[in-house]
Protein backbone atom coordinates (compact mmCIF):
# COMPACT_ATOMS: atom_id res chain seq x y z
CA UNK A 1 0.00 0.00 0.00
CA UNK A 2 3.23 1.95 0.76
CA UNK A 3 4.33 4.68 -1.52
CA UNK A 4 6.80 2.27 -3.91
CA UNK A 5 10.12 2.35 -3.63
CA UNK A 6 12.12 1.81 -6.61
CA UNK A 7 14.81 -0.81 -6.17
CA UNK A 8 18.18 -1.44 -7.91
CA UNK A 9 18.62 -4.70 -9.67
CA UNK A 10 20.55 -6.30 -11.94
CA UNK A 11 20.07 -6.16 -15.22
CA UNK A 12 21.35 -4.48 -18.77
CA UNK A 13 22.08 -1.04 -19.74
CA UNK A 14 18.40 -0.21 -20.52
CA UNK A 15 16.84 -1.71 -16.70
CA UNK A 16 20.13 0.79 -15.67
CA UNK A 17 18.47 3.14 -17.02
CA UNK A 18 15.37 2.64 -16.32
CA UNK A 19 16.40 2.94 -12.68
CA UNK A 20 18.47 6.03 -12.95
CA UNK A 21 15.35 7.87 -13.98
CA UNK A 22 12.83 6.25 -12.09
CA UNK A 23 15.17 7.29 -8.86
CA UNK A 24 15.61 10.47 -9.54
CA UNK A 25 11.97 11.04 -10.57
CA UNK A 26 10.75 9.78 -7.20
CA UNK A 27 13.89 12.31 -5.50
CA UNK A 28 12.68 15.16 -7.04
CA UNK A 29 9.20 14.65 -6.24
CA UNK A 30 9.91 14.04 -2.81
CA UNK A 31 11.75 17.66 -2.52
CA UNK A 32 9.84 19.83 -5.17
CA UNK A 33 6.14 18.01 -5.38
CA UNK A 34 4.41 17.32 -8.33
CA UNK A 35 3.59 21.14 -9.66
CA UNK A 36 7.20 21.45 -9.86
CA UNK A 37 7.93 18.41 -11.16
CA UNK A 38 9.97 18.32 -14.90
CA UNK A 39 11.68 15.98 -16.96
CA UNK A 40 14.82 18.32 -17.52
CA UNK A 41 14.94 18.44 -13.45
CA UNK A 42 14.93 14.91 -13.43
CA UNK A 43 17.13 14.63 -16.70
CA UNK A 44 20.23 16.44 -14.89
CA UNK A 45 19.85 14.31 -11.64
CA UNK A 46 20.01 11.24 -12.97
CA UNK A 47 22.84 11.63 -15.38
CA UNK A 48 20.47 10.53 -18.42
CA UNK A 49 20.19 12.51 -21.44
CA UNK A 50 17.20 14.32 -21.40
CA UNK A 51 16.10 13.09 -25.56
CA UNK A 52 16.37 9.60 -23.99
CA UNK A 53 13.74 10.27 -21.68
CA UNK A 54 11.11 12.23 -24.00
CA UNK A 55 11.58 9.47 -25.99
CA UNK A 56 10.80 6.64 -23.43
CA UNK A 57 8.36 8.36 -21.41
CA UNK A 58 7.26 10.98 -23.26
CA UNK A 59 5.69 13.07 -20.50
CA UNK A 60 5.86 13.69 -16.19
CA UNK A 61 3.00 11.53 -15.92
CA UNK A 62 4.53 8.95 -18.14
CA UNK A 63 7.41 8.70 -15.70
CA UNK A 64 4.75 8.81 -12.75
CA UNK A 65 2.93 5.88 -13.80
CA UNK A 66 5.78 3.81 -14.57
CA UNK A 67 7.14 4.48 -11.46
CA UNK A 68 3.67 2.70 -9.92
CA UNK A 69 4.66 0.42 -12.48
CA UNK A 70 7.87 -0.64 -11.02
CA UNK A 71 6.47 -0.35 -7.77
CA UNK A 72 3.88 -3.47 -8.47
CA UNK A 73 7.17 -5.83 -9.84
CA UNK A 74 8.45 -5.82 -6.38
CA UNK A 75 8.18 -8.22 -3.50
CA UNK A 76 5.70 -5.88 -1.55
CA UNK A 77 3.95 -8.36 0.86
CA UNK A 78 1.76 -6.95 4.05
CA UNK A 79 3.47 -7.31 7.12
CA UNK A 80 2.79 -10.60 9.01
CA UNK A 81 2.94 -10.13 12.85
CA UNK A 82 0.70 -12.87 14.25
CA UNK A 83 -2.79 -11.55 14.65
CA UNK A 84 -5.11 -9.16 12.79
CA UNK A 85 -5.12 -6.20 14.81
CA UNK A 86 -1.26 -6.00 14.71
CA UNK A 87 -1.16 -6.86 10.51
CA UNK A 88 -4.22 -4.06 10.09
CA UNK A 89 -1.53 -1.14 12.32
CA UNK A 90 0.94 -2.34 9.68
CA UNK A 91 -0.39 -1.75 6.99
CA UNK A 92 -1.99 1.49 8.39
CA UNK A 93 1.11 2.74 9.06
CA UNK A 94 2.43 2.29 5.74
CA UNK A 95 -0.33 4.25 4.16
CA UNK A 96 -0.10 6.75 7.02
CA UNK A 97 3.32 7.22 6.07
CA UNK A 98 3.10 7.00 2.09
CA UNK A 99 0.55 9.83 2.26
CA UNK A 100 1.26 12.27 5.65
CA UNK A 101 5.05 12.98 5.25
CA UNK A 102 5.26 15.89 2.36
CA UNK A 103 5.36 15.09 -1.53
CA UNK A 104 4.75 11.28 -1.70
CA UNK A 105 4.54 9.40 -5.12
CA UNK A 106 1.05 8.25 -4.54
CA UNK A 107 -0.20 11.77 -3.71
CA UNK A 108 1.49 12.95 -7.12
CA UNK A 109 0.26 10.13 -9.22
CA UNK A 110 -3.54 10.65 -7.22
CA UNK A 111 -3.50 14.25 -8.24
CA UNK A 112 -1.81 12.85 -12.06
CA UNK A 113 -4.58 10.84 -12.15
CA UNK A 114 -7.12 13.22 -12.46
CA UNK A 115 -5.54 14.81 -15.39
CA UNK A 116 -3.78 11.89 -17.79
CA UNK A 117 -6.12 8.77 -18.13
CA UNK A 118 -2.45 7.40 -18.38
CA UNK A 119 -1.76 7.95 -14.70
CA UNK A 120 -5.71 6.53 -14.11
CA UNK A 121 -5.19 3.43 -15.16
CA UNK A 122 -1.43 3.06 -13.72
CA UNK A 123 -3.24 3.91 -10.03
CA UNK A 124 -5.96 1.64 -11.09
CA UNK A 125 -3.49 -1.35 -11.67
CA UNK A 126 -1.57 -0.54 -8.60
CA UNK A 127 -4.43 -0.28 -6.51
CA UNK A 128 -5.70 -3.46 -7.41
CA UNK A 129 -2.20 -5.36 -7.22
CA UNK A 130 -2.30 -3.89 -3.38
CA UNK A 131 -5.37 -5.00 -2.33
CA UNK A 132 -4.95 -8.56 -4.08
CA UNK A 133 -1.29 -8.83 -1.81
CA UNK A 134 -2.85 -7.67 1.28
CA UNK A 135 -6.12 -9.99 1.14
CA UNK A 136 -3.96 -12.80 2.68
CA UNK A 137 -3.86 -10.81 5.82
CA UNK A 138 -7.22 -11.37 6.78
CA UNK A 139 -7.03 -15.47 5.12
CA UNK A 140 -4.53 -15.72 7.91
CA UNK A 141 -6.95 -14.03 10.18
CA UNK A 142 -9.81 -16.44 9.45
CA UNK A 143 -7.11 -19.60 9.16
CA UNK A 144 -6.22 -18.65 12.89
CA UNK A 145 -9.96 -18.74 13.87
CA UNK A 146 -9.70 -15.24 14.60
CA UNK A 147 -12.38 -14.09 12.44
CA UNK A 148 -15.42 -16.07 10.56
CA UNK A 149 -14.51 -17.83 7.47
CA UNK A 150 -16.32 -15.96 5.27
CA UNK A 151 -14.95 -13.06 6.06
CA UNK A 152 -15.10 -10.54 2.63
CA UNK A 153 -11.00 -10.25 2.44
CA UNK A 154 -10.87 -6.83 0.51
CA UNK A 155 -13.54 -4.82 2.32
CA UNK A 156 -11.91 -5.48 5.26
CA UNK A 157 -8.42 -4.04 4.16
CA UNK A 158 -10.49 -1.26 2.44
CA UNK A 159 -12.61 -0.49 5.91
CA UNK A 160 -8.97 -0.04 7.54
CA UNK A 161 -7.42 2.27 4.60
CA UNK A 162 -9.63 4.09 2.76
CA UNK A 163 -10.71 6.83 5.95
CA UNK A 164 -7.06 8.06 5.50
CA UNK A 165 -7.09 7.87 1.80
CA UNK A 166 -10.39 10.55 2.70
CA UNK A 167 -8.96 12.39 5.22
CA UNK A 168 -5.41 12.94 4.08
CA UNK A 169 -5.82 13.14 0.42
CA UNK A 170 -9.68 14.47 -0.21
CA UNK A 171 -10.29 16.10 2.88
CA UNK A 172 -6.91 17.39 3.35
CA UNK A 173 -7.61 16.91 7.01
CA UNK A 174 -4.77 16.05 9.39
CA UNK A 175 -4.70 12.57 10.92
CA UNK A 176 -2.16 10.75 13.31
CA UNK A 177 -0.48 7.98 12.88
CA UNK A 178 -2.28 7.19 16.68
CA UNK A 179 -5.45 7.81 14.33
CA UNK A 180 -4.17 5.61 11.90
CA UNK A 181 -3.76 2.63 14.71
CA UNK A 182 -7.19 2.90 15.73
CA UNK A 183 -8.78 2.77 12.17
CA UNK A 184 -7.29 -0.28 12.23
CA UNK A 185 -7.84 -1.26 15.82
CA UNK A 186 -11.66 -0.58 14.94
CA UNK A 187 -11.56 -2.43 11.82
CA UNK A 188 -10.32 -5.85 13.77
CA UNK A 189 -12.47 -5.44 16.45
CA UNK A 190 -15.76 -5.18 13.69
CA UNK A 191 -14.46 -8.43 11.47
CA UNK A 192 -14.14 -10.17 14.65
CA UNK A 193 -17.65 -9.34 15.41
CA UNK A 194 -18.33 -10.57 12.05
CA UNK A 195 -19.35 -7.18 10.54
CA UNK A 196 -17.38 -7.94 7.65
CA UNK A 197 -19.15 -11.53 6.46
CA UNK A 198 -20.83 -12.35 3.45
CA UNK B 1 -22.87 14.04 1.78
CA UNK B 2 -24.73 14.55 -1.86
CA UNK B 3 -24.16 17.01 -4.71
CA UNK B 4 -25.49 20.33 -4.08
CA UNK B 5 -28.24 21.04 -5.55
CA UNK B 6 -28.29 24.77 -5.38
CA UNK B 7 -32.19 25.62 -4.71
CA UNK B 8 -33.61 28.93 -5.69
CA UNK B 9 -34.05 30.97 -3.21
CA UNK B 10 -36.13 34.82 -2.61
CA UNK B 11 -33.65 37.64 -3.10
CA UNK B 12 -32.56 40.46 -5.23
CA UNK B 13 -30.77 40.58 -8.27
CA UNK B 14 -27.68 39.54 -6.91
CA UNK B 15 -28.38 36.41 -5.26
CA UNK B 16 -30.65 35.37 -8.69
CA UNK B 17 -27.57 36.04 -10.87
CA UNK B 18 -25.73 33.61 -8.63
CA UNK B 19 -28.67 31.24 -8.88
CA UNK B 20 -28.61 31.28 -12.62
CA UNK B 21 -24.92 31.22 -13.10
CA UNK B 22 -24.45 28.63 -10.64
CA UNK B 23 -27.55 26.75 -11.88
CA UNK B 24 -25.92 26.61 -15.52
CA UNK B 25 -22.81 25.51 -13.91
CA UNK B 26 -23.94 22.76 -12.46
CA UNK B 27 -26.19 21.88 -16.17
CA UNK B 28 -23.11 21.76 -17.87
CA UNK B 29 -20.84 19.58 -15.45
CA UNK B 30 -23.46 17.07 -15.77
CA UNK B 31 -23.25 17.28 -19.76
CA UNK B 32 -19.43 17.80 -20.30
CA UNK B 33 -17.39 17.07 -17.12
CA UNK B 34 -14.93 19.19 -15.74
CA UNK B 35 -12.18 19.18 -18.03
CA UNK B 36 -14.67 20.76 -20.77
CA UNK B 37 -16.12 23.25 -18.69
CA UNK B 38 -16.42 26.73 -20.08
CA UNK B 39 -17.13 30.27 -18.56
CA UNK B 40 -18.58 31.18 -22.32
CA UNK B 41 -21.01 28.25 -22.02
CA UNK B 42 -22.14 29.11 -18.26
CA UNK B 43 -22.90 32.54 -19.36
CA UNK B 44 -24.79 31.30 -22.53
CA UNK B 45 -26.79 29.31 -20.77
CA UNK B 46 -27.69 31.38 -17.88
CA UNK B 47 -28.07 34.77 -19.74
CA UNK B 48 -25.34 36.37 -17.23
CA UNK B 49 -23.13 38.29 -19.55
CA UNK B 50 -19.79 36.99 -19.39
CA UNK B 51 -17.70 39.86 -18.28
CA UNK B 52 -20.04 39.35 -15.26
CA UNK B 53 -19.22 36.02 -14.49
CA UNK B 54 -15.49 36.88 -14.81
CA UNK B 55 -15.32 39.94 -12.56
CA UNK B 56 -17.50 37.79 -10.04
CA UNK B 57 -15.93 34.10 -9.94
CA UNK B 58 -12.75 35.26 -12.23
CA UNK B 59 -12.59 31.42 -13.12
CA UNK B 60 -13.94 28.19 -13.32
CA UNK B 61 -13.09 26.80 -10.21
CA UNK B 62 -14.07 29.55 -8.91
CA UNK B 63 -17.61 29.07 -10.40
CA UNK B 64 -17.21 25.13 -8.36
CA UNK B 65 -16.16 26.43 -5.11
CA UNK B 66 -19.06 29.13 -5.08
CA UNK B 67 -21.20 25.22 -6.41
CA UNK B 68 -19.81 23.92 -3.17
CA UNK B 69 -19.89 27.04 -0.78
CA UNK B 70 -23.96 27.35 -1.76
CA UNK B 71 -24.08 23.40 -0.88
CA UNK B 72 -23.04 24.52 3.09
CA UNK B 73 -26.42 27.00 2.92
CA UNK B 74 -28.89 24.44 2.20
CA UNK B 75 -31.08 22.71 4.63
CA UNK B 76 -28.99 19.24 4.38
CA UNK B 77 -29.52 16.63 6.62
CA UNK B 78 -29.11 12.86 6.85
CA UNK B 79 -32.61 11.21 6.59
CA UNK B 80 -34.01 9.71 9.72
CA UNK B 81 -35.56 6.64 9.09
CA UNK B 82 -35.33 5.32 12.95
CA UNK B 83 -32.26 3.15 12.85
CA UNK B 84 -28.58 3.11 12.53
CA UNK B 85 -28.52 0.76 9.72
CA UNK B 86 -31.37 2.32 7.46
CA UNK B 87 -29.80 5.80 8.17
CA UNK B 88 -26.24 4.72 7.14
CA UNK B 89 -28.08 2.90 3.91
CA UNK B 90 -29.82 6.10 3.05
CA UNK B 91 -26.87 8.56 3.58
CA UNK B 92 -24.22 5.95 1.48
CA UNK B 93 -27.03 6.36 -1.30
CA UNK B 94 -27.03 9.56 -1.94
CA UNK B 95 -23.28 9.41 -1.46
CA UNK B 96 -22.85 6.56 -4.41
CA UNK B 97 -25.90 8.53 -6.23
CA UNK B 98 -23.48 11.57 -6.40
CA UNK B 99 -20.12 9.73 -7.50
CA UNK B 100 -21.61 6.89 -9.60
CA UNK B 101 -23.58 8.72 -12.13
CA UNK B 102 -21.81 10.64 -14.76
CA UNK B 103 -20.18 13.85 -14.51
CA UNK B 104 -21.06 15.08 -10.79
CA UNK B 105 -20.37 18.53 -9.03
CA UNK B 106 -18.51 16.24 -6.30
CA UNK B 107 -16.32 14.45 -8.87
CA UNK B 108 -15.62 17.86 -10.57
CA UNK B 109 -14.63 19.35 -7.44
CA UNK B 110 -12.34 17.06 -6.29
CA UNK B 111 -10.51 17.06 -10.13
CA UNK B 112 -10.32 20.60 -9.32
CA UNK B 113 -9.15 20.44 -5.83
CA UNK B 114 -5.86 18.88 -7.41
CA UNK B 115 -5.45 22.31 -9.24
CA UNK B 116 -6.11 24.86 -7.34
CA UNK B 117 -5.85 25.62 -3.15
CA UNK B 118 -9.17 27.28 -3.87
CA UNK B 119 -11.29 24.43 -4.61
CA UNK B 120 -9.34 22.55 -2.02
CA UNK B 121 -10.43 24.82 0.59
CA UNK B 122 -13.81 24.73 -0.74
CA UNK B 123 -14.34 20.78 -0.51
CA UNK B 124 -12.72 20.75 2.84
CA UNK B 125 -15.19 23.44 3.97
CA UNK B 126 -17.86 21.69 2.16
CA UNK B 127 -16.97 18.05 3.94
CA UNK B 128 -16.76 19.68 7.41
CA UNK B 129 -20.06 20.91 7.62
CA UNK B 130 -21.16 17.82 5.93
CA UNK B 131 -19.42 15.68 8.06
CA UNK B 132 -20.81 17.64 11.13
CA UNK B 133 -23.82 17.16 9.88
CA UNK B 134 -24.27 13.49 9.64
CA UNK B 135 -22.61 12.77 13.55
CA UNK B 136 -26.51 13.73 14.62
CA UNK B 137 -27.52 10.18 13.12
CA UNK B 138 -24.85 8.41 14.98
CA UNK B 139 -25.81 10.23 18.37
CA UNK B 140 -29.71 9.52 17.78
CA UNK B 141 -28.47 5.73 17.87
CA UNK B 142 -26.66 5.77 20.64
CA UNK B 143 -29.45 7.99 22.50
CA UNK B 144 -32.21 5.16 21.19
CA UNK B 145 -29.24 2.58 22.90
CA UNK B 146 -28.66 0.95 19.43
CA UNK B 147 -25.01 1.68 20.46
CA UNK B 148 -22.69 2.37 23.12
CA UNK B 149 -22.78 5.62 24.39
CA UNK B 150 -18.74 6.58 23.76
CA UNK B 151 -19.31 5.64 19.92
CA UNK B 152 -16.74 8.00 18.10
CA UNK B 153 -19.58 9.56 15.31
CA UNK B 154 -17.67 10.83 12.42
CA UNK B 155 -15.92 7.59 12.62
CA UNK B 156 -18.85 5.58 11.80
CA UNK B 157 -19.93 8.08 9.09
CA UNK B 158 -16.26 8.17 7.37
CA UNK B 159 -16.17 4.00 7.92
CA UNK B 160 -19.48 3.88 6.21
CA UNK B 161 -18.83 6.55 3.13
CA UNK B 162 -14.93 7.00 2.56
CA UNK B 163 -15.03 3.57 0.85
CA UNK B 164 -17.15 4.51 -1.79
CA UNK B 165 -15.29 7.87 -2.56
CA UNK B 166 -11.88 5.54 -2.63
CA UNK B 167 -13.69 2.62 -4.29
CA UNK B 168 -15.13 5.15 -7.33
CA UNK B 169 -13.04 8.17 -7.60
CA UNK B 170 -9.77 6.84 -6.60
CA UNK B 171 -9.36 3.60 -7.71
CA UNK B 172 -12.25 4.19 -10.57
CA UNK B 173 -13.69 0.74 -10.02
CA UNK B 174 -17.51 0.07 -10.54
CA UNK B 175 -19.48 -0.43 -6.81
CA UNK B 176 -22.77 -1.33 -7.01
CA UNK B 177 -25.63 0.26 -4.83
CA UNK B 178 -26.11 -2.73 -3.49
CA UNK B 179 -22.59 -2.57 -2.41
CA UNK B 180 -22.92 0.62 -0.92
CA UNK B 181 -25.82 -0.59 1.50
CA UNK B 182 -23.49 -3.43 1.70
CA UNK B 183 -20.61 -1.04 3.59
CA UNK B 184 -23.39 0.93 5.66
CA UNK B 185 -24.87 -2.69 6.91
CA UNK B 186 -21.58 -3.62 7.74
CA UNK B 187 -20.39 -0.29 9.67
CA UNK B 188 -23.97 -0.45 11.71
CA UNK B 189 -22.99 -3.92 12.79
CA UNK B 190 -19.57 -2.76 13.83
CA UNK B 191 -20.53 0.18 15.55
CA UNK B 192 -23.57 -1.87 17.48
CA UNK B 193 -20.30 -4.50 18.23
CA UNK B 194 -18.73 -1.49 19.78
CA UNK B 195 -15.96 -1.26 17.30
CA UNK B 196 -15.90 2.45 17.14
CA UNK B 197 -15.82 3.23 21.12
CA UNK B 198 -13.15 5.42 22.23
Amino acid sequence: MSSPQFATRPGGRTARVRSDVLRATEQELAEHGYESLAIDAVAARSGVHRTTIYRRWKTVDGLLSDLLEAGRDDHWAPADTGSLESDLIALNREVHAALASGPSVTTAVIAASFRTPQAAAALTRFWDDRYERSAVLVTRAAERGEIPADTAAEDVVMAATSPIYHQLVLRRRAMSRADADWLARATAAAAKAGAFAR
